[in-house]
């Protein structure tokens, strides 16, 4: 998993906390990282239609839905795609003892085995939105801790 | 996940098929694969402790222990290493709204998502056996599949 992941997903998790759009740049200058690294992560999730930009004077990034309808999955697929872990490259049907490619039409027994364990993954990442992460920075932080970077990211730079 | 767990995964099958040890180059000749490939992998294999190799004239590797007892995380781990996908890098302290270290003593929400999603994709790695894939090949491709591979394997190359 790349480390955009996680950049992504705190990018979401405060956008929670706004009414306006902000600015790319803002949302870089809160985390502390490069707006141009920042910015390749943003557009992943533009491109997966998680958030979108509105252009003008007080523009910037703002989630296309409720935050109750973004899974963490949304993000990690938007960020590193949907490609699994775990790719087969059908060893069964080489060397002397190959299974005849006709006896090959279903998944071999290891390839069941890694796709029943990226099920399980990708069910976990989907069983959490974007807002229960919200709700549990408000648990581990006290109420107002992400209302607090919301009054900070709609504040003008400068 | 490296390609080395899937050859890794088919050698412990394949080592179920047969009563003694199977010299390295056979299992490289079975599978049709550079030896020097496959060695890497046997001998992270080895090192987990999940096979060991026999010196002498019919020496070569062996399952340490019942293939019940074997897992597909023992495999996946032995050869990619436990750690898991995601690393948090501690996004939330950085930049002018972080939390301050003392808060941090529990992982953030993100991290335990993440967390949560390694746990459920090792507890399903976990929940099937080399056993059970041997099972598998053999309701896959009918009753005497894998001993076929076995008596191939016991046979002398040449």
């Amino acid at each position: 998993m790349s480390g955009g992941v996680e950049w992504a997903l705190h990018c979401c998790v405060v956008l929670t906390s706004v009414r306006e759009p902000v600015p790319a740049a803002r949302l870089a200058e809160l985390h502390e990282v490069s707006p141009t690294y920042l910015a390749k992560q943003l557009q992943a999730l533009s491109r997966a239609g998680l958030i979108h930009s509105v252009q003008g004077k007080s523009g910037g990034y703002e989630l296309t839905r409720s935050p109750e309808l973004i899974t963490v999955l949304d993000v990690v697929d938007a960020v590193d795609g949907p490609a699994p872990a775990f790719v087969c490259t059908e060893i069964r049907q080489r060397g002397p003892m190959a299974t005849p490619a006709e006896a090959c039409t279903t998944p071999c027994a290891i390839s069941r085995a890694m796709a029943s364990a990226e099920t399980a993954r990708r069910a976990a990442l989907r069983a959490i939105s974007v807002a229960d992460l919200a709700r549990s920075v408000e648990s581990d932080y006290g109420t107002g801790a992400l209302a607090g970077m919301g009054t900070w990211l709609s504040t003008p730079a400068g």
